[in-house]
């Protein structure tokens, strides 16, 4: 029902259970891309896991900790972006996200992350905002760097994926720096 | 973040905790208009009341029992709408709502109405819309009627109000004539 | 151990799970008879469900939100009937009430009813009691037209059970106008 | 609504909401005698504690482990009597009961618990049932004597009361033992 | 991490989900000698069970109901042993325990169980302790008699074990006389 | 009951219960160092609030997700340290620690947090040790480099404390690392 429409065929629109299928079809067509990045979506099995998913996203939000996210093209689901880690007292959030393997190489998240951004600064107040990646995924830091993020550090082996850990690359930006940062695209 | 333009000046928006202090000002400065026909509104005292119920109306959507929004006029919250007695089994769901006093009188609420009637036919594939209001509220009333919705019962002493019982005229609205009544405003 | 006799071989008592062989069998007798009305019955196939149909009757009764009663003649369950939708702030509620195939056309239901309306108007100071039923079903309707309930509304398509939509006879009685019209039997 | 008519003026029935009032005007007449042997009590300081207390004992009942009823002699409430420390697998069960001070001396707790009794044995199928007293407490054990029990130990400061430890006098009764003893009164 | 030692080649310590299968095995490797006296462990059928077994004893610990622990012998897990039935208000608590079959003979419960006594009456200020075993379980009963402890009733059929019940030896001690009676070994 | 003892005079314990008011006395003691850094103790206002601290960490030890320990030093409660952030299917944890003020500048953070990494690495299997501290709490920052760890990242302004937004140094240490790296003292 609600959206944030972010440009002519681009919404973001908060997940509801009625999605539950088109949200599992995506991961099912996308895992070749998905599973080096984030194991998770291996126990994502069926219709019944997404439900559960979705449920749990709504549950964060009602507890004020967690903002989740899908985002659109042209009515068909491209992935999915939130604020998880939200720290009200630090006034801090990580961004999260991905996208189905068909809607790489258009840009699509850089314009939800620069959304979500606008909002967390404006709207929510918040002061700092924290992106997280596996070092090798290029494709992954290519959002805070084009965006004008910081890079504040390098841990080793925070993550573990299938082939092994990885290590984190820690991207920061502060709300100082945001309007002299943000990309106009 | 997310909301519904209705029209120009006019928006639907999921209330977050962020909304308490103005919902609970709303009900402050309206309580001469809200108070005989809803009384629930007298137990709102203060923000920490507001806070709790949009937390519990969070929860509600996350258990995909009720869907709340506020409605915003030039950024100022205006009402509160929603769906609540939702059946998933009977695919039927009741409206309510309400507006502070001075946002009266200029359709807001058929608007925001109509938005979430199209939202339930089409999005959420409902098959029944229901509307009560008590007979003596006239305002109220003009809703489900400006709507196109037939009055199907009368139920004598259905609800306690400050000054007694009163009774409730029920409305319906059925997915198969929605089309041909939905007014264009 | 507690209940309320309503004449020589007739009895209402709370069900505890130690009836849950007894409830399942009598669902198990009835199915063709409950079916068409009771879509829900069809969940129940076995002891476990019946067993998890009586202990959530007994927290709602905790919570202060239901009453419901099994009603034995003979020492053989024949039935369930209870309080739903109990509004403590309007001071009403609606009885539902079911029958086993082989116990139908004797009364019981009425006569059980009957002891919950004296119940709520008396003990619970309730001032409005609802009974709602499909307007096909004649078997149910008989109950609270026998009562001297008052038709309020017919809803159009109100429940969906297994050929299609039902519309809903509504009926209602007032604490004040009960001693009037209470059927002596 | 239920019931178990003990004999013309005394009745068991559950208790409900509606009696906190009545239980706690009960104990709150009676301190003097409960005090000593039941230091609980005196947490018991207004109606509220009252209802906390019926809607806990309506939780246990819908988890099965305790059956808790209230005593009343001509509509007025003179006691508490039930089975707590229910234990299925072992099918054994203890009673507690109490008495408002202007209600002892006449038998009612033997009365009631003889009803408990045969309602274990015969309807319950459990296999023992234990009543413990403070050893000083000479009103209380001679609820067990009259009924047949058999002492079968003497727990040393088992219990701490205002005045200091307490030894308990652990009786016990078995099913089959029951029909034997069982008093006529 | 935490422990307990009792002598060079004994320890006591918290358990923890990582020590599941071990629990496990420890009880397959020992139903000859457990499933007489502790029917439960019949249910215990796969490392889950042992799981669920250890996050239930830190919940109760976490509710300061109980404190579990695991008997450990050269690193090899022995048995288990704690408090349970712990009543704040009386300042008593039961010592329950097992220990696997091949662990058997050497003095290890009762060990364990004159750490525990020395902790309930040092460091928890509890009054009274208590141990219950079936009647003709010598093994068991051999345990509160080294101690010092005395024996104060005789429960009869207070347990269902596989081959019917058995009655329930209860010994006390009393935080007065454990310094005049607890072995030195 | 259980300890670790780190040297004569300094034992870590788990905190139970009855340490609620030794625990809001230390940090009573110690408001003007404890104040800058960790703002939270500020809610800290009675032995209630220390109740329910120690109540909460018990329950994030039963759900797996944090281990929490007191330090003491000759029977007096110094501090406290554990593991927070637990992450098991990454295998990672942070450390937090702090100390009462007289309790500072004699190592013992140092020596119980080696012992905590000893049983991460040996025990849990973890693979990453985290510790966080503001860039300009210099003592705290002592522990991490005479641990040896790595520092890893300066996040920018990744905390609120009283006097403004802190910057985060992240330290980091790896299983495979700590054989070679860890001191002795």
């Amino acid at each position: 029902m609600f959206g944030l429409p972010l440009k002519e065929s681009v919404m973001l629109k908060p997940l509801r259970s009625g999605h539950a299928r088109e949200l599992f079809e995506l991961i099912e067509s996308s895992r070749h891309t998905l599973r080096p990045w984030m194991p998770w979506t291996q126990q994502m099995q069926g219709v019944a896991e997404a439900e559960e998913f979705i449920a749990n996203a709504a549950r964060l939000y009602a507890d004020n900790d967690a903002i989740t996210a899908g985002l659109w093209e042209y009515d068909r689901l491209a992935g999915v972006i939130g604020f998880h880690e939200i720290n009200w007292s630090s006034r801090s959030a990580q961004i999260g996200y991905w996208l189905g393997a068909s809607f790489e190489g258009r840009g699509l998240i850089s314009l939800a992350a620069r959304a979500f951004i606008d909002y967390a600064f404006v709207e929510l107040d918040l002061n700092r905002i924290e992106i997280r990646c596996a070092t090798s995924n290029r494709r992954s830091r290519a959002v805070p760097e084009r965006l004008g993020f910081l890079l504040e550090g390098m841990l080793r082996q925070a993550e573990k994926l299938e082939d092994g850990y990885a290590d984190h690359a820690v991207y920061g930006m502060l709300a100082e720096e945001w309007s002299a940062k943000r990309p106009l695209f």
